[in-house]
């Protein structure tokens, strides 16, 4: 069950097999068409192989390339996959870090565990992310580019021929670098500003996760089945579905990020900062969600900053129907949504069945909270501030 | 979103790109090693790339091999991947058959469209089988073994390099042939006679499918994440999971297979023949299942046949503790499951809680029906009954 055997090698990141790629290629310009195809890697990246019987063999890295997969392999029928989605960020004093790269490797674990793929010391995971950015890491986000970043993708998959219904008795972990476009920076085509993201509220015969079921780990089984709903979101002109769940309707995540809202409490008139509770297991535990909180209740609940009153942070069940009422009562303040993809972006309006609701305050523009939350966690992945968030990679010279 | 556009080419099983392996395999004897691999594949595969652009390609046949996959494929990490399993019949007057693979060409090409893959004209995918059994059937499936069959999985992926979270740009269809072994003869270790399955009842905390989801269609992505509960039952035991929803504990289905129950009304005492519906859209529209509900009206519900009193056919939701009661008062005349794998198999017994259900007949064995239906399903697989659900497939000489 993907448990750690006591008598097979665990996963180690602390020797390597290197193979140099002999045919570097050219690194994309932000905004070119390799950036915005995903698609164009680095010139490396890290496998390592895990057998049933062996277990975890050395860590490689090795030039890009595609990977050789028997068809009857378990990741091609069965689903037998999950990821993490993490960045590697160029730092304005020239160095690289991660951000919380702890918690990407604990949920890596977790995620893996419930596919039925091996577990491992999720501490390893950072050091093999380190490993590959040390070799990539001066080439693809060069020092004279300062508040850039590579997406980069660890995953696991079933990888072994064995067509049976079964647990996977080989997988392999492979972490992947990528250019990736800077979403809080672009704009839809024929928009002059964007005020934030449009999201499409889903109707309840389209359900994303279930009590019981997978939607609070990071497995490929949550997203294929939500690409029908979020290709026909955005060819109405949307940006992500907002999943619902139950006959209440509650507000559970964004697809690709987790969703905040700032209100006036109906019946108090308190500024909260309300999200969906994790108890429940329907969203994903973003590490940028767990993020956004944490700085929210140290740094915005009891003074001022800025212009920016205090709140309370709340994590609780929220419903579509609370949101529209808040809105028609003029009582929202801001909303957005978080996630290593999106970041923190505004969010400017949700449609549910046929009604629009703004999201903005009341001025029709975001507060500044999501602003303000975003400048800090630029600052910490920047390291314009010192913070035990950031994980430094050492590069090679 | 999958659908079948006008202007790109469709899928067309007329023109085939043939290329012969040059160093044919040896053809593994029923019980061997290879066979029990469950991946000791035939000589050739069918593969058919797709892209947004220019649609389906021409069918390749070709040696089987590995498949090229990008790292940055969508089935590798978004599960878009969709399957059907279906068999190729040795025939006792010689000839290879394959049964209703119209329905499987059908239900691939709903689960393509629900993955977010492609959609195609549903009618070619019998006809791509036909043609990689036309290569391999006769070498594969020798004619001094009638009585034998293949295993047969068609396949779609999402494989184009494309990171996004978004619908696939690429796909590739393919097929691959498998001995296989045959569930209904196999003997678990030590027992002398297995009366039939052991099913272990789901809890609450793990369900495979809920309304709203995908449970209805043959996605990865229902696979994957059933394959913890699976292996925990395995591992005490159990041949498969009893899939168990709602607060009453609704019996849907036996993971890769469908379940029935017979047993007297417990108002009526007419004996019945029921099964989970499927407009709940939890289960997986089974071939086996239609045809074992289409036979059962056909021949089993107005004469006895041998010994077998007739029986009504009743598609309802019926719950775990109706089984139970049904036990309790020895009501139940046997209880089965139907697949493509385990093809037409006896359940024994099903545990729920700490609590064993007997679902044999009074006596302690199955009462016959399954196997009557299987043995009627044989002779229309194995060319004994001249049936319109059978589909000739012509080999090379």
């Amino acid at each position: 069950m993907g448990s750690i055997a006591t008598n097979v090698a665990e996963l180690d990141a602390s020797k390597f097999n290197i193979t140099r790629s002999t045919n570097l290629r050219d690194v994309p310009l932000p905004g070119s068409p390799e950036e915005l195809s995903h698609s164009y890697c680095t010139d490396h990246m890290v496998t390592v192989r895990w057998t049933v019987n062996n277990g975890w063999e050395t860590p490689e890295v090795k030039p890009y390339q595609n990977l050789s997969v028997p068809p009857t392999a378990s990741c091609l029928h069965y689903a037998t996959e999950c990821f993490e989605g993490m960045k590697v960020y160029r730092g304005y004093d020239g160095k690289l870090r991660l951000f919380r790269p702890d918690l990407n490797g604990q949920r890596l674990n977790t995620s893996s565990q419930r596919s039925s793929l091996p577990g491992f010391k999720a501490d390893e995971v950072k050091k093999l992310v380190a490993k590959l950015m040390e070799i990539d890491g001066p080439r693809w986000l060069p020092r004279d580019r300062p508040g850039s970043f590579l997406y980069i993708r660890p995953t696991v998959i079933g990888n072994g021929p064995h067509l049976g219904v079964q647990v996977p008795k080989e997988a392999l972990l492979f972490i992947i670098a990528v250019p990736w476009p800077d979403f809080t920076k672009m704009k839809k085509e024929g928009e002059t500003v964007s005020k934030g993201l449009k999201l499409f509220a889903s109707s309840p015969d389209s359900i994303r996760a279930w009590p019981g079921g997978f939607g609070w780990a990071k497995l490929g089984a949550n997203y294929g089945p939500s690409l029908q709903s979020h290709g026909k979101a955005q060819a109405m002109g949307f940006d992500q579905i907002l999943w619902l769940f139950g006959e209440d309707r509650q507000v559970t995540e964004a697809g690709a990020s987790n969703f905040f809202i700032i209100w006036h409490n109906a019946d108090t008139g308190r500024l909260e900062l309300v999200t969906a509770p994790l108890e429940s297991q329907l969203i994903l535990p973003g590490v940028t969600r767990r993020s956004v909180l944490e700085l929210a209740r140290e740094r915005l609940s009891e003074n001022f900053v800025g212009k920016l009153a205090p709140l309370q942070v709340v994590e609780r069940t929220l419903t579509i129907s609370e949101i529209e009422k808040a809105a028609q009562e003029g009582r929202i303040v801001e909303s957005f949504v978080s996630g290593t993809a999106y970041f923190i972006t505004p969010v400017a309006m949700i449609r549910n069945n046929d009604q629009d609701i703004s999201t903005l305050g009341k001025d029709g523009e975001p507060a500044g909270y999501a602003a303000q939350i975003k400048s800090w966690l630029e600052a910490i992945m920047y390291g314009k501030e010192e913070h035990d968030w950031a994980y430094p990679v050492e590069e090679e010279q």
